[in-house]
């Protein structure tokens, strides 16, 4: 970052990489070019950990939120690295700035590593840790979010947090992706997956709400812990909406008087069809529609952004 | 390869690579560069399927299940590549010969592979077919293998078939990585996890086996249906040593005579000690040991092996 209290002159300016930069092992580079070996346990058994922050008009939103979670992840696997969080922060930070992007969908990611050659104790892997930024990802197109998103419940259930706890954040998506084929199947955009239990969990990317009533829900578990679902929450107990955490039926879901999902990819969502079934009007809801709009206007509260320190 | 009926000068000998060979996109390359982008969705999604055949004394064993297997698990994932059969039998034969390899762990692996920027949609990805070879890799080593290995039962359950089905060969290893960490703790070798059921399923790269009395049992779901494991199954049958393939509980596993796994990488080995209970007198059992000698003896059967066509 330039120092304005030396005298040297500053850097002859890089062209900056729009389409995304990559972090590893001290260079950045391309996101084209960041890879992972084949061998890497974090692409071989999926051992892996990410976080992914948003920047929204040139400030992260949420960022510490996302640094705790990474680091508690991380912690979860008994994974460690040479960078603590500062440094980890200036790395995402310069993976944005190379950019010059203003919106940008930025990633952490630890993998286990490789052991040596013959090896396969996971203690004596190098973890590895990789970043990159690229321009902002949405679910659903800011047009689709007009007309509101089609969903379907799968048939498929989640993986349960008994067998891999979905608070650490990882790439185990294959029920989802299989789940998604259903929705293509039934000419829906999306999907949502119940539990073994016949419970509302999540989707590809993202946490589900129902508004029944007055009343937000939300599952309590056996789902990822957004900090956009985080926001969503936090946003209600604020501005006096009723919110409720807990278990959600498939039925009482499906009755919902609105859907809607929630992602860094993307924000808050109506969803206007499940199943087939047109939800009010067709519309997005005005409890949901009031809940996206405190969203996006809370990216303008400096105390939960954190501004990029731009070449000018 | 060489052809013989054409009058060309041989090529001049390239120098071997008996560290690896992979091969991507047309290319062989040192397995070292063998890579996939941080952006594949066969590393944040786990959108991928694979196998891995291993070659003995210069012969694939039973190269043509592990194809029937890949094909299969491709077909399920809906992936297409642009390789059919013969032309992945070909691939994977000639990374096998590139490294000079007489023992090698060969692996075929198919990614979702990446959407086109800014669009999420599975059915936009191109699918990316990948192989390598390496040297043999031995889950136990010949020497831990004739005292036998030490393993846990774990507390955590595996990802029930439901959510993911483990027939088709996936890299959806975290419960199973996490479960490891427990036998570490624990001061044993390898793990097997429960089912949710609380019946036996598998282990970090194999299937499990127990010999009660007079009788060989395996699970017969919610485990992948290992090539070893129908070698095992398969011999048992010609020989006349009781099979039987059903769900089997964790009590009689515990009380087992006999324990084993069973894996391509390594074939059949014994376990002495399970939750710190020695079994028999603590050295692998007559049967185990007379299946394990029948195993390697079967490497020796052509009906079942393809040579590697190695330059002279």
């Amino acid at each position: 970052m330039p120092d304005s209290t030396t005298a040297r002159a500053a850097p002859a300016a890089r062209p900056l990489m729009p389409t995304g930069v990559g972090y590893a092992d001290g260079d950045y580079v391309p996101v084209e070019q960041l890879s992972v070996s084949v061998l890497d346990y974090g692409f071989t058994r999926s051992d892996v950990t990410y976080d992914v922050v948003h920047v929204w008009d040139g400030r992260f939103f949420r960022l510490e939120h996302h640094l705790d979670r990474f680091l508690k992840s991380m912690a979860a696997l008994r994974m460690a690295i040479p960078h603590d969080r500062d440094a980890i922060r200036a790395i995402l930070m310069e993976c944005v700035r190379r950019t010059g992007l203003r919106e940008a969908y930025v990633a952490m990611v630890c993998t286990r590593g490789r052991p040596p050659p013959g090896v396969r104790d996971l203690r004596q892997c190098r973890n590895r840790f990789m970043a990159y930024a690229l321009p902002f990802v949405w679910i659903a197109s800011p047009e689709k979010q007009r007309s509101g998103l089609s969903a379907v419940i799968a048939t498929r259930p989640r993986i349960p947090p008994q067998s891999v706890d979905p608070t650490v954040k990882n790439y185990h998506w294959l029920d989802m992706d299989r789940a998604l084929f259903e929705a293509y199947d039934a000419g829906a955009d999306t999907v949502i997956l119940p539990s073994l239990e016949g419970t509302v969990t999540e989707g590809p990317g993202f946490n589900a709400f129902a508004v029944i009533g007055d009343v937000v829900v939300t599952p309590d578990s056996g789902v990822l812990e957004g900090i956009t679902r985080q926001t969503v929450i936090d946003l209600c107990r604020r501005k006096g909406i009723a919110i409720e955490v807990r278990p959600v039926t498939l039925a009482e879901f499906r009755d919902a008087d609105e859907i809607f999902i929630a992602s860094t990819a993307g924000g808050v969502m109506p969803v206007t069809r499940l199943d087939g079934r047109i939800l009010g009007n067709g519309a997005p809801g005005a409890v949901t529609s009031r809940i996206r709009d405190l969203y996006w206007a809370w990216h303008r509260d400096a105390a939960d952004t954190t501004p990029i320190a731009y070449e000018d």
